[in-house]
């Protein structure tokens, strides 16, 4: 590495810092929330466009309201390395959920400028719009803008003032009509790379700083419904009896089996008894399935395994079983040289490298279909995420940017 | 039997005819609601007072409200046998719970005066006013006045309107100050009888229009609380969860095995899952018990057996269980000598006597602090109770009163 050497205590500092202030721009007093093409979208653009510009960066809002800070490589004309991730946020949300990885790029740029270094490539760092899905009932929109996936109906979908899309892009300064400009063609990014925390408690149980992203998981939702018989809870006796209840226990069991036997995660988050009083016997019975893995084919076997087990279920106990799928999202794999590149990258500050799927969704999932995707996870504080309690180490966010800028050199000597 | 010869589904048909004539005395158009205290509660004493008159009885109105109707016995001053049930609904009530009971009283003593008989006993019967408890936060008002055990607290339950029972029983013309002088004491009843759609599906699954109640179970009503840790659906894996929900759902295995294994019925009516999101590890799982039993040893033994079960299923899972005890009332045993009454009764119908728990809770529960309790169940459709759907088979409906006049005349030949 040639760059200027700063201590990696300093800046993680300095990320962390920015992070913080950037926590300050929110829509709800006392808690962070900030949503797509707000005014304080505006002046998180504005906040980040500056410390873009100071980095060396030209600027620019692009056609769906991300922005865009372009630091030019040594030659002209060749595919820029796009670094990204989000600015919008959950509501009452944590500092670090997306922002870091649009500070961390910001950072690895000034390392560049600072030691007046140009890539063989132009180094491009994007502020995400809107991952989140907050306002709108859709997310992943500033990336998928880019990506050239956007349904020609995204920008009908309303928030819960009645406000369109494309109402909010012009109030915001923007012009529906040019969205298609967003566009970035597959050829025209050598890599999209995001750095982000992790959300989860992988790399801290493991104790490193570190971790490389092997994919970003696909996930299947369900809404499941047991239909058995209703009845007083003292008069029928267990023997007679086809409550929907215990058929629904039994399949909240088996999908935490087929979880952990077939190397997935698998979820019941939520629970209902129908009717739902004390001294009835529960005549329906609804829950929902979450299930993720970073192989698609893994993830039907599983389903396919969990179809068997509650069909069982159902059967011996003469209950009606029934459900929806109400999100099905194909995993998005990151290429596997970029994998090898940040596990160099990581290796190189004296870390031990590790793999993890990412079981959250990232910009990521919209950009694979335009560009090989590599993703760095941070370590996070007991793994919260999506909550105020959201924390990271300084030091972690230094090494994170440090690895960035490392896979950055790393890239720009095989491309050189 | 001696009486007035009278085919049974005649008999049915008419006490069915009456069932259903009460039926229009309700709060809320279209459907059958009917509460202590109130005008229609009124009007239904009114109804049932002119019958019990054409049957030959002096009427008068208790200090709790509850009608009562006396057919004077041969001996002026002996204890008399009670015959009782409840006049009051659930909110969207069927047509013969509780209220059966007390026109099936009136057919009995009915047979008698058209026979020109006295018993060596006087017969009264009651209609209760409360035993729902819909109204007041109370249940069993009219028979708990009447046996003595309604605390000192209890005029003072408030309505959802904010009008206490004792203000509500100034409006329906009574004096709250001698509600005490409604109590009958211990060897003032030579029995209290009642007859009561079963509103289970024993009887008709074994094909028996009757049955002999052995005892009103007792009742154990908790709500469970189970504390784990709360996590991204995505990113927490399967091996490091502390998935409250989980562990909820073996609980509900539990209860259920419980249940079979012991000979009791046991029961999660409610469930829910904290913070309950599809993305969400659920940190927290409540969900209700509701345990019964003819014998209050098996009941707690029962409860014992759960408690062991639950505690390894916390242990094991690294999750914290805690509960409440929201009811706990011990079983009503019907008396020994009214059971084999009651079984003469039927056999000498001809229909074979069967024996069976009420799981449902009745007036009994409060009238056996102060007298023998008997009661016999009628089959009723399906085993459906508090819904409009309620159903009862005329014909099964005489049987009834025939059975209960049989046991009269049983009772006078053993008393005379």
């Amino acid at each position: 590495m040639e760059f200027e050497a700063k201590s990696v205590a300093a800046l993680g500092a300095r990320i962390v810092e920015r992070c913080d202030a950037l926590a300050g721009l929110t829509e709800e007093p006392g808690v962070l929330t900030r949503t797509f093409l707000t005014p304080m979208h505006k002046q998180a653009n504005e906040r980040i466009g500056g410390w873009m510009r100071e980095a060396g960066m030209e600027v620019r809002i692009d056609p769906i309201g991300n922005i865009v800070g372009r630091y030019a490589g040594a030659k002209s004309n060749g595919p820029p390395v796009l670094i990204g991730s989000h600015l919008d946020t959950v509501r009452n949300a944590g500092r670090y959920d997306g922002i870091m990885g649009v500070i961390t790029g910001i950072a690895a740029v000034e390392a560049l400028a600072h030691a007046g270094r140009r890539l063989p490539f132009a180094v491009e760092v994007v502020g995400f719009g809107d991952e989140e899905g907050v306002r709108f009932d859709s997310a992943l929109i500033g990336s998928r803008a880019v990506a050239g996936t956007l349904p020609s109906t995204a920008l009908q979908s309303r928030d819960a003032d009645g406000v369109s899309v494309a109402q909010a892009m012009t109030a915001f300064g923007l012009d529906p009509k040019k969205v298609g400009d967003a566009v970035r063609h597959r050829g025209e990014l050598l890599a999209y790379l995001e750095v982000h925390i992790e959300q989860g408690p992988v790399l801290e149980r493991l104790g490193l700083p570190l971790g490389v992203v092997t994919a970003i998981c696909g996930a299947t939702r369900r809404r499941y419904r047991i239909a058995g018989e209703a009845g007083h809870s003292g008069t029928v006796p267990m023997d007679g009896r086809r409550d929907a209840l215990v058929g629904a226990a039994e399949a909240v069991l088996a999908v935490e089996t087929v979880g952990r036997a077939m190397g997935v995660v698998a979820t019941v988050g939520k629970i209902a008894a129908e009717p739902g009083a004390t001294n009835v016997i529960p005549g329906g019975a609804t829950f929902t399935l979450d299930l993720r893995s970073e192989k698609d084919a893994l993830r039907a076997e599983a389903l396919a395994e969990l179809d068997r087990r509650l069909a069982e279920i159902a059967k011996r106990r003469a209950l009606a079983l029934t459900f929806e799928t109400f999100h099905d999202a194909p995993a998005a794999p990151c290429a596997p040289h970029l994998q090898s590149l940040f596990e160099r990258s990581i290796a190189s500050l004296g870390l031990t490298p590790t793999r993890l799927p990412s079981g959250a969704g990232h910009d990521g999932m919209a950009m694979v279909a335009v560009a090989p995707i590599g993703m760095l996870f941070v370590r996070c504080t007991k793994g919260i995420s999506h909550n105020p309690a959201e924390a990271v180490i300084a030091e972690d966010a230094g090494l994170g940017a440090q690895a960035l800028v490392a896979a950055l050199d790393d890239l720009a000597g095989s491309t050189a």
